[in-house]
């Protein structure tokens, strides 16, 4: 599953030999291999999706117009010590958090990422349907082991919500906003969302595997009504496509940067970096959960919980449910 | 892995028959099976541990004086509508709690329990080791999937607590204590263990499997160093052998009566019947989690968490760790 290191070394000579050819023989010298071994390799990168063009005399070529998105490109822009430095890559899974659980139950290290490049099982919330075509979104989960009580793990859902927020700011100038507790909203439409979940004992947690998935280069017309009324991506937002493998690189070194820092500093820099992109204070809305708690938003408690002002003066914390404008 | 309905009811009708032989012809007549059906089922049932003679004139005949620990007489005393309808028996594991783990992200339905004669990676809290040999002790997992939110999966260790206290106090005049957060004691020593673990979304569990380890004919004198200075077992406080088919079967219906009850009720009462089991209120203690808090035990609060009394007269309230009596 993880890219062959002698791989990554073989693409990165082809690419640095863009304009010519580079012979099986020169690889072969400069890695130590064998020229049938070269041949396997080459074999494997074209499998992962590149076009190698290959000629007896002159030896092999890398079509340099086509960037696949598979993790040696990925691994190639890395620059995260921990956060996909092991990575899965496939082509398509039932759920990216599916996958990232049984390796994580398995004992992959923290940091150990799952993408994939369509899901036919993506999950949100409460089960519900995430819509995971192949080709043009991100879908990827991340396993971390902090040791946190299961009831902190909630952190993390705000934690990557500001994550994807700060790197979504760094490809295009939108104005994203987080809807409690899980949603990355642009101009009220869903650009993506999180989905954390845990395995623990009672009072410790096991792992928590922290799933995203960001629209990136989907178009939303057309698309099944119920999607395309509620979604957009990153695309339609910055007005053009972007590369999936850079999107996937940024966001594993802002989630690092974030992770890193909540367990130096604690939740209190995160909730608060979290409230900027929350838009909902102070306005009249709706929470539906186990009970329909209606009210005016006060914000979010240092839990994490949505403080709600009642009608009749008094305030109600909630701590799971969704959360829609009053209207 | 669940004993065949057909292997019960020809269980049944061995026993019934005690004294005497019951043919093949018969069994097979009632029944409405083939002669080799009922050959193929009572070679079934032997090898789960019944001892059948078999004579060619006369038929089957069960040796009543051995009773072996199997799902078919589990089963044959269960009286529980949900816990332990479905139950998975085992000969050796690694743990109970990691193979009902594996059957409920499968979709094993709630009450879903899973026995083993003996455990190979037996665990505690925190992964320490549960001493678990074979042939004289009890080691139960049972999948529960109430609509919780993951910080109130500790209430099934309280419940299971109290379901195994009354339990035991049914069996033999013992006064059971029961120490936060999942120990279960009887003169300071331990008879079992709980281990809760769960699977859930940052605001909503999937499923939670509830371990429980009790000690019931195990003999602690000559036993390793660490386990024998600490453990007691059902056999030496009861001073009697028990079996262990009527342990499971009653720990069972505890828990299911528990269980309903705080479905149906909350947690309030379940709470309120583990204070009656807990002896450390006001004793100095010291708990030893991610800090260590010494001061004077003022109990539970209505969470479950442990409740000090610092020395400087604030109280404090702790999610997790081992409490000792200070000394």
């Amino acid at each position: 599953m993880e890219p062959h290191r002698k791989e990554l070394l073989i693409l990165r000579l082809l690419k640095e030999a863009r304009d010519g050819y580079l012979s099986g023989e020169s690889i072969s010298h400069r890695l130590g291999i064998s020229r049938t071994a070269v041949w396997k390799h080459i074999q494997a990168i074209r499998k992962a999706g590149y076009h190698i063009e290959s000629s007896p005399k002159k030896g092999y070529r890398l079509n340099p117009d086509f960037q696949p998105f598979n993790a040696y490109e990925i691994k190639g822009l890395l620059e995260t010590e921990l956060v996909g430095r092991t990575l899965h890559f496939h082509d398509s899974v039932d759920s990216t958090n599916t996958v990232a659980t049984a390796l994580a139950k398995d004992g992959a290290q923290e940091g150990t990422a799952v993408v994939a490049d369509s899901q036919k099982g993506g999950r949100g919330r409460l089960g519900r349907r995430w819509y995971s075509p192949e080709g043009v979104n991100l879908y990827t989960s991340i396993i971390l082991r902090p040791d946190l009580p299961p009831q902190e793990a909630h952190k993390l859902t705000f934690l990557a919500g500001v994550a994807v927020a700060e790197a979504v700011e760094e490809w295009c100038p939108v104005r994203v906003e987080l809807k409690w507790p899980n949603d990355i909203l642009v101009e009220g439409r869903k650009l993506g969302g999180i989905l954390t979940e845990l395995s623990s004992e009672a009072d410790r947690i096991n792992f928590i595997v922290v799933g995203i998935g960001l629209n990136v280069n989907m178009d939303t017309r057309g698309l099944p009504e119920d999607v395309e009324s509620i979604a957009t991506s990153l695309k339609e937002v910055c007005g053009k496509e972007l590369s999936r493998v850079h999107v996937v690189a940024g966001l594993y070194s802002s989630l690092e940067k974030w992770y890193k820092r909540f367990l130096e500093e604690g939740f209190e820099g995160v909730l608060k970096r979290w409230k900027d992109y929350f838009g909902f204070e102070g306005r009249r809305i709706v929470v539906k959960g186990r009970e329909i708690v209606e009210g005016v938003c006060m914000g979010v408690d240092g839990d994490g919980a949505l403080v709600v002002a009642l009608p009749s003066g008094v305030s109600r914390k909630v701590m799971a449910g969704d959360l829609e404008i009053a209207g």
